[in-house]
């Protein structure tokens, strides 16, 4: 039985955290590690046991398309995506992936392999998740290009499209831009009710989800895409089976175990992972605005309420990212840096620098000492150029 | 405590099973099934126990140039090297990989994108691991290009040798071939003492080992990399974080559990991984010479005998591939197939058509029906053209 307690530390406990700390606060990256108080909560139900027999083949079902997909996984995913109700997987292909980063260019892949022009152009609408960038230009490959923002791209020809929805860096719920006949990789890491209202199933060609950000496994490196067309779906297995032979057989046993624990209680108030995770992001995000709000000098997006299917109430976004701004123009990673936080810089987001990108899935520790060092910034009012 | 019994089936065993069984036998992936037999026999004493609490984090160790490696897999790696002596892991960096498939894809772009001229000439003398090709290809990317057999290869310029030693196919020892001042990928995959002599302690700037190919583990796709230059291995980890965002730590943890295990008891007679392996590939080698030697329809590679250092004494090589060769011009992997036996064509590894390669780590059962059905077209003379 796991409660719903979220540990608000009280500030002079923060006060004496940072006081005891002078250490750098990375909330560069999005290391979900704010969920594993739950998993402890949890403490042996979610356990693995794998004797040293066990998984030796690279193969997992040679009858399915995606020929290194754990059968047990499949049905894990389709009863988690059924609960929620937040996509749909009826005639769909499932691929999984070493984390949904290997299958986002495992699709550009795919869906620029099968276009007959090439290079296929890239492009995602600003301000966009910065691994993108480095997906799409890191190889050179002749097969796609990097073209930048989704708002004013005008090329013409084959193009890819990168939406994600609620968006990494800023929360926004997007939809696609470009919206003539290309492709687009609908990326719904955060599409999930701790951090958004599901207001409806998704259903596209090509979806990505990530167990690292639904309940904060991101060392098993687990992902998955929900693929319409066999064609692509076999190109991405193709992709796959060069680029590593298919997918760690562990993380898949035990992504499979922790995704039918969360399905299985998903409706019980005090043990479902979704009621605290919600709990839990609306806890830090009513905290940071607070902080936010207490001054002059930063800026936060606002985000509209809307009715979450799973829920069955009106809900607010609560995003794994915070997109900090800064009233003044200025360099506000550099400003966040100096006071030992680490971001990442709105530039890198093809954006200004005066906003960057703050993970709110960090410990509970560096959570509030983050709140303490913007809490001091503010009062200091040391936002000169 | 393992005992060494090499399952033989008898003859009449097999027959039974070929008659009972007209499944068509996969010998064209190296999928190495064949040492199950040895990790039932440990029962339990490799299991792994995962709590879902743990190992969450996209981090292992940030001090580490490869920040996603586990630091007990890195001591268990060197452990292993230092009991069985075919690698010298001092002043090396170690890159943990998804498979050493992922590392060598890893390789290519660390040193093609450290390299002043673009692209960069890939090449491996024939017979080679076909996987290379597709590996430098199918990303069409402008940092390198393969350019196929390095013995007939007199482009000027940077470029890079896979090399393989025991080699697959054909399991014999090899050296670099271009000989200029390029660079080169030691693939040591098999360079294991159930497979070949250990005759010296390998000590290059670029050395690829796999779980796989060890133990049988293929499923935890696991591979590490030792690299001298920390330019070389930073971009490798460059790689793979934009590649995969690193490796699974469920797989680190159970190939660190089970690298361990055969460390410790390496020297046993009765438990070793090694001599179980050894014995077992012998046998399957004698078993298979028997056959085509019993005919005048096939050939096979002869390898010398060589003084093993783990061993102590004189042994020959019994590698993970068979080589087998036609008398007659003929396309071998046809006449296989009609015989229901599939393989690897000589042709995908850059040679003729009338040499296959056969996967010798099948399960016992396959491995004695694919001996009944070459045994079976010997004995019709059916090689016609
Ligand atoms: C929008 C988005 N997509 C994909 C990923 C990749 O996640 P993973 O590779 O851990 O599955 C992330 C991680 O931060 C993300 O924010
Ligand atoms: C020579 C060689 N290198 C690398 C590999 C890749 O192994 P893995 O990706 O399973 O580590 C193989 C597998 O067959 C191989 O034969």
């Amino acid at each position: 039985m796991v409660g719903l307690e979220i540990s608000k530390k009280s500030d002079s406990d923060s006060i004496k955290n940072n006081r005891l700390s002078d250490a750098v606060i990375n909330l560069d990256q999005g290391d979900p590690t704010a969920f594993q108080e739950y998993w402890m909560k949890m403490k042996d139900r979610c356990t693995v046991v794998i004797p040293g027999w066990d998984m030796m083949s690279y193969f997992s079902n040679t009858t399915d398309v995606c020929w290194f997909l754990e059968p047990e996984l499949a049905k894990a995913i389709k009863a988690l995506h059924g609960a929620i109700g937040n996509a749909a997987t009826e005639e769909r292909y499932i691929v999984v992936g070493t984390g949904s980063s290997q299958l986002c260019q495992a699709a550009l892949f795919a869906l620029s392999s099968l276009s007959e022009v090439k290079p296929v152009s890239i492009v995602a609408a600003t301000p966009y998740y910065s691994t993108y960038v480095e997906e799409a230009s890191y190889l050179q490959s002749k097969l796609y290009k990097w073209e930048g923002d989704a708002r004013t791209f005008d090329k013409n020809g084959p193009y890819i499209e990168m939406m994600t929805s609620p968006n990494n860096p800023d929360g926004t719920i997007r939809e696609p831009v470009v919206n003539r006949s290309g492709k687009v990789i609908h990326d719904f890491a955060y599409y999930w009710p701790h951090y958004t209202p599901i207001t409806r199933r998704q259903d596209h060609d090509l979806m990505l989800f990530t167990f690292s950000k639904i309940t904060g496994h991101a060392g098993s490196r687990i992902g998955w895409a929900l693929v319409k067309d066999i064609e692509v779906a076999k190109r991405m297995v193709q992709y796959l089976t060069i680029n590593s032979i298919g997918v760690s057989k562990e993380s898949q046993t035990r992504a499979t175990t922790i995704l039918n624990e969360i399905t299985k209680i998903c409706r019980n108030k005090s043990e479902s992972f979704f009621e605290y995770g919600f709990e839990k992001m609306k806890s830090r995000w009513e905290r940071l605005r607070e902080v936010v709000d207490s001054g002059d000098t930063f800026t936060l997006p606002n985000y509209p309420q809307a009715f979450c299917n799973f829920f069955g109430k009106s809900i607010s976004n609560s995003p794994a990212f915070a997109w900090l701004g800064c009233k003044e123009e200025r360099d506000l990673g550099s400003l966040l840096k100096e006071n030992k936080v680490l971001t990442r810089g709105g530039d890198r987001c093809g954006c200004d620098k005066k906003y960057v990108r703050v993970s709110m899935l960090s410990r509970d520790d560096d959570f509030d000492i983050f709140l303490h060092r913007l809490a001091t910034i503010k009062d200091l009012k040391c936002i000169k150029p």
